[in-house]
């Protein structure tokens, strides 16, 4: 399949060298097209990746994944151009972090909205499903890496976009069974507003190697 | 011990029940002396369980539960008076949901601020622990109920504080060792912000019966 990621940092490095050791055809998308991580990224992701413009990559993905921070995601993905979204599965990964001059983060937009409404709301016609933003990259693409289930979050408001979804998160490593449905893209909200609990969580663990389970009765 | 409850409802009534039987002397408080939900739970708690307005909870209190809805705590805090807070553990359980119109929830305070910090700036002689709640009052009192270990969630200023709430939890049948320290008060909005993702999980597995753990590395 041609995925198209937007945004050329860890995470969207991360996913691309992933799918395209799965086979896929990935292009990296960045604000200029000689982007330095995009360049560095494509020299050593071999024939099946490659960089552009973020309108490059949207144009050429089938799929289209959103990587860019939550706070530049719709300035990223206007350059991108909604006629190369539209009817798209549009997966959002993003958190609006906002870092504090005092080394504190908060969200924007929270509470009443979330990154992924924003993009559904200003691209209609793409299909975004929120998903992956609950936990590091490293374990996004190898699952297996912590014991026993642990649990990915999804929403959209279309069904068959999170299908879509579910299935690529298979590739990953991702049991179908692992991956709860959070409802319609409002669930954004909920994931992008637990990233204050996952950083002070990452503080007393010392690292992002963990992710949610959940307990339940005997 | 003298436990001072600030709240009549559910959480408030199942905290007290669990205190009475484990042998605590508990008042529960409400804005009246005659509230009708305060006088049916004294009937029934034993000679363990009194009712009084909030000042008189608070009052009798060696150690004090906020369990009233987050968007009032402040107002029945103000009521209970500071005087009869002031060096005591005060142990605040609250979340500040707003309720909307179209059936949506969201929370005030929330992002840059937080109950719990709220309390704690505005009675800075109690020493305030956020604590509880992230998961059902049912297991809050019987974590027994769910296989395996799960988490809880601590927050506050005052190390000590912090050390009597894990006691106190111990009581209830938590390990010290499920319980998480997440840092000073401000901690307290990483896990009130959970609250719209506990919601959904709520919705998604159909009851509250569930509680967050997390995976390792193997």
């Amino acid at each position: 399949m041609r995925i198209g990621i937007i945004g050329t940092g860890v995470v969207g490095q991360t996913l691309g060298t992933k799918l395209v050791s799965l086979g896929h055809q990935v292009m990296l998308g960045s604000r200029t097209k000689d982007n330095e991580k995009g360049l560095a990224w494509t020299r050593q992701a071999g024939p099946g990746g490659s960089t552009g413009t973020f309108a490059e990559a949207a144009a050429f993905g089938e799929v289209v994944l959103n990587a860019t921070g939550g706070t530049v995601s719709l300035e990223a993905l206007r350059a991108a151009g909604a006629e190369h979204l539209a009817g798209k599965l549009l997966i959002d990964v993003s958190n609006p972090l906002v870092f504090g001059p005092d080394g504190g983060v908060t969200l924007a937009p929270v509470n009443t909205d979330s990154v992924g409404e924003q993009i559904q709301r200003e691209f209609p016609e793409a299909r975004v499903v929120k998903a992956l933003n609950t936990l590091n990259c490293a374990l996004m693409v190898e699952p297996g890496k912590l014991a026993g289930e642990h649990n990915l979050f999804i929403a959209g408001n279309d069904a068959g976009a999170k299908a879509e979804t579910v299935a690529l998160l298979g590739e990953f490593g991702w049991p179908a069974g692992w991956i709860v449905d959070l409802g319609d893209i409002t669930g954004a909200r909920a994931t992008e507003m637990m990233m204050p609990f996952w950083l002070r969580m990452m503080g007393h663990f010392g690292n992002a190697e963990f992710n949610y389970s959940f307990k339940r009765p005997r």
